[in-house]
């Protein structure tokens, strides 16, 4: 059974109808529509409409709010600091880097860390806004705790993602996005719907040993970091989660570590919290603080050449550049639309009938 | 058999004899010596004294300059490209680093891409450098090309590590520094020189099949990216590496991929460069751009206790902070010495019959 599909306009009026039943201002509920199926376009389905009712549910609970005033709270020529005011991240991210592209454009580059936010769709949407201004743009953001550590059965950091935009001339940008963990917590979802085992290395145990069980994390076990084990560099994957979490929690003021609050909304927010909400950290770099622009271009031009033409190993058909399947997804589905999960479907279609919308 | 023990001071003045007598100005054969010799104190015996001899050969080469007028050539505000006139990466490396503290006192932050340079040691070092200013410092570096993307069997990145450090109250440091694929460099000569096997995921073949032979790479083979095969994420490790790549050399003006000029001597550069040398990036980001000091490193101490004190694992004893077991063996070593394996040794004093100096 193939999973119905649904073409891009249908799934953004909807989500644009439930932001505005929530409350959100026009223009905010716009950005956040764009932002959510932007993950859906991109082929990472765990980022997009199916977490509608998840922001829903957050909303009920009032740790959403739906009109925030969103404001910097410290700065210097080159940095901000941006209280979400418990804002969608969807509409924080956006905010926070397009002052980061301001400050880049008055020194060079610009830094802003966000605290008191919540989850932000995918990181490669936010680092991308920097392309078109000639800018290199990059995101990161903390997340609920769902990841142990190397050599820890707690689950103390989240997946953590890092997304780096890089503008090229002729070629498509470079555009890495990834969760630092081995396996993105979506990946773990997919295994799940369908009933399927994950490789031994993404999940362990309650007590830290391995298991091939996609609904570990629910009985306390944990995903791994990049690197699966010691031995194959899980200590790297750790470093990365942890720079994340510090750069977008500890220098912004928000929850770091094991104090990030759950993105579910039946989980309470730890009683003890060391900061507000989730935290971001976003940057630009305008490329001719470097070197002139269109020099740089056509050099990243020839760098995805090389790379892209590489000799693959027998049964590949060719070496990938960065956001090159993302980018190929979106026209796919922008042309063909967007297959949903029959799950994720009925989850929207209940999503309606609360606010008296047809799906 | 036990390696031979060597004190830091005796270790200190021989690689200070050595750099002046290739020329190198007192003040900057004394930095130079003190970079190289953190490797050793460190435990990261790859990047220490071991590499002395292979810098005095690419001076031989006439590949590194002992007088490099090093110069910046672009600067912004936050921003700089320097021209390292193919100075030994450890002089010109310490001194970009500084060019990016005075611009985050100035600005907030500072970013500083380096061309025209050779190997800079430990990308540690240099990071560490902004943390008696209460900033969080980076660095990275490209490298010979040693390793091959995701699907590829070309070789075509460095190992290209990234370090970051940032700065606590009463705890010491987050000082992070690592190699972007799943094994350095340095732990498979460590194999070769004790005969042993590296775990699979480690290297692959000419063909890029699996390998446990730790001198895969010299028989054509490649080094993997932190992931170790695409299942368990190599593609992440791949992005890390060409995001290191990237900042370090396309922004700069330095070579790139598979033009970067080869560390070792025998090993002509590349006929058709792309740029000059091999490229770093640093970063400094002044703690209170975000907010105060005191209030950041507090939190700091709060962080790294708190992962500190994580349950663990059957069998471990701790879970480690990023730099812990790099301080660890530091105090250990400028107690007890540091061991050099019987190799080294006789390198070191074949080159020291060279320059007429006793090692």
């Amino acid at each position: 059974m193939t999973d119905p599909v649904y073409t891009y306009e249908v799934l953004k009026d909807f989500a644009l109808s439930i932001f505005k039943k929530i409350g959100c201002p026009a223009d905010q509920a716009a950005l956040a529509t764009e932002v959510l199926l932007q993950a859906d376009l991109r082929g990472i389905d765990s980022h997009g409409i199916a977490r509608l009712s998840g922001y829903v549910r957050l909303w009920n609970k009032k740790r959403v709010n739906s009109t925030p005033g969103i404001r910097v709270v410290h700065e210097s020529p080159s940095t901000a600091v941006l209280d979400g005011d418990q804002g969608l991240g969807l509409v924080v991210a956006p905010r926070a880097m397009e002052i980061a592209i301001q400050k880049a454009q008055q020194v060079g580059t610009g830094w802003v860390a966000v605290k008191n936010s919540n989850h932000f769709g995918i990181a490669g949407y936010h680092a991308m806004m920097a392309l078109k201004h000639d800018m290199i743009g990059m995101a990161m953001t903390n997340a609920s705790p769902l990841v142990a550590p190397t050599f820890s059965v707690e689950r103390l950091l989240g997946t953590n993602p890092i997304a780096v935009a890089i503008p090229a001339a002729t070629q498509p940008p470079f555009v890495a996005d990834f969760a630092t963990t081995t396996a993105a917590n979506g990946k773990l979802e997919i295994l799940q719907r369908k009933n399927l085992q994950a490789p031994i290395g993404w999940v362990q145990t309650k007590a830290g040993g391995p298991s091939t069980d996609p609904d570990e994390t629910k009985s306390g076990g944990a995903l791994i970091p990049l690197g699966s084990d010691r031995e194959h560099g899980s200590h790297k994957g750790y470093c990365l989660g942890a720079w994340v979490d510090i750069f977008s929690a500890v220098l912004s003021g928000a929850n770091y570590g094991p104090w990030v609050p759950p993105f579910v909304a039946f989980l309470d927010p730890p009683s003890d919290p060391v900061g507000e909400g989730i935290g971001h950290f976003f940057g630009a770099m305008r490329i001719d603080a470097f070197r002139p622009a269109e020099e740089f271009k056509t050099h990243m031009d020839n760098w995805i050449s090389r790379f892209r033409a590489a000799k693959t190993v027998a049964g590949e058909e060719r070496v990938l550049i960065p956001g090159d399947p993302e980018r190929e997804m979106s026209a796919q589905r922008m042309q063909q639309g967007i297959p949903l999960n029959p799950k994720v479907v009925e989850d929207l279609k209940a999503l309606g009938v609360t606010f008296n919308l047809a799906f």
